[in-house]
């Protein structure tokens, strides 16, 4: 992140300033370069199935690391943080309905909890971005479009459901290019799952989103989509565990590693 | 497989003579281009932390399918499979102790059994021999040479180690390809760990391998390693579960899935 005096912040000062309070907002933008996550804390009763389900379904669920029942800190990914206190903005659901929304888990933390971190598109997007596709959500100042799919994903346990994918709308002479430079992020959503045709993976109408806002095309855009990390949490939720943390909307954990970390070439 | 007929087996057809009882050897070139596997089965009660020993190591550990507990198919990547029956030889561990090697489960099967099927090296060698880099071990008709390295790997619960490696004497001027070609398959322990100095990485004298065969260098060949799928077993190995299973050297379990389809690009 950049100060208005131009000083670039760690992803570890601004975990400090998030812990602290100072900096309760949605993170896209924050620590360029740097890997940002989707979060998913659940019970250790449930926490096999639910790596299982990860492990099953890579593309929608991209592990980045999985802490140990109880423990706070991600030691590989982001060394000295504190996943009940870093994230701005958390969710809490109880048996798959949203009971509270608060800024810091250190109150209702259990020794039970087990913390997935999960990819997240913004990691592929900086790699569109570096590649001069642009992205037109970017452009709009809008939500990037999000559908749930007939894709199925494999179950493990009682987690299953389909895959939810998000779309950007890529020029057609950008489209091979989109798919290389995305192939190379398998750690955080990869390659596309779909080019071209909504209706082929049961989207009706891709200008009714599921979740998001409508995409703006231009004349020769092709609609291109790829799986989406709301995935792991709408499965998570259909099958209404006790409880299950989550971070809010945009409010994502901010980690020490560089998205090139995770390029597999 | 090839018969003396020249037709080909297909993986379907070798699980079933296997299981038979037909077919008790080593699978090494049996079913060429498909995906073999090693395999380890663990009691459910340490299950979770085996999973995420494998999430935290992926090199060494890379996972090509879990089944759930007590579950005997391998659904998605061999339909019909019994993982009971469909390795000719298996290894019975108590205590981290040998205690017997059969060729059938059936009798000793518990329903909190939890398979791991994890990629094995005959996927990126023959990605090798597809790009004309030749295999000291095969043209000796030798084992591979594998050491314990000084590399430790990300402990998970009771499991922790160091990582076992597998080295290939490579011509200089094939080094840069040899490394191409494995990247693209990070399911089956992907790029090397090492190219050059065994020193490096806490091996003292390349011509003593801890398992297998030592390799003959021909002038100009680096040593180059790749992470080894026998250091989850010898990590799991060392936490002593109470019962663990696995194959027995060389037996490996042939899956439908081809080479390619663990291809990242």
């Amino acid at each position: 992140m950049t100060t208005e005096t131009g000083i670039t912040v760690s992803p570890r000062e601004l975990r400090k300033s998030i812990r602290e309070g100072g900096l309760v907002r949605p993170t896209s933008g924050m620590a360029p370069g740097f890997v940002q996550t989707n979060l998913a804390i659940l019970p250790e009763k449930v926490a096999f199935d639910f790596l299982l389900f990860c492990q099953r379904n890579p593309k929608p669920c991209p592990l980045i690391e999985v802490l140990e029942p109880g423990q706070i800190e991600a030691r590989a990914t982001a060394p000295k943080s504190d996943i009940r206190t870093d994230v701005s903005m958390y969710r809490v659901y109880e048996s798959g309905e949203l009971v509270d929304e608060l800024p810091d888990l250190s109150e209702i933390w259990r020794d039970d909890y087990v913390s997935f971190l999960l990819g997240c598109s913004f990691s592929f997007e900086s790699a569109l971005l570096n590649n001069g596709i642009k992205l037109p959500h970017f452009e709009q100042g809008t939500n990037v479009s999000m559908y749930v799919t007939n894709i199925p994903t494999i179950p493990a346990g009682e987690f299953s459901g389909p895959m939810v994918v998000s779309m950007r709308a890529i020029p057609q002479e950008k489209v091979v290019r989109a798919v290389q430079v995305t192939s190379r992020f398998p750690s955080v959503h990869g390659s596309p799952v779909h080019v071209g045709d909504p209706e082929a993976i049961g989207i009706k109408d891709v200008s009714k989103p599921d979740f998001g806002d409508p995409t703006k095309f231009n004349p020769g855009d092709v609609p291109v989509f790829w799986a989406c990390g709301v995935t792991p949490q709408s499965v998570a939720m259909s099958s209404k565990p006790s409880i299950m943390v989550t971070h809010s909307p945009g409010h994502m954990f901010i980690t020490d590693m560089r998205d090139e970390d995770y390029s597999i070439i």
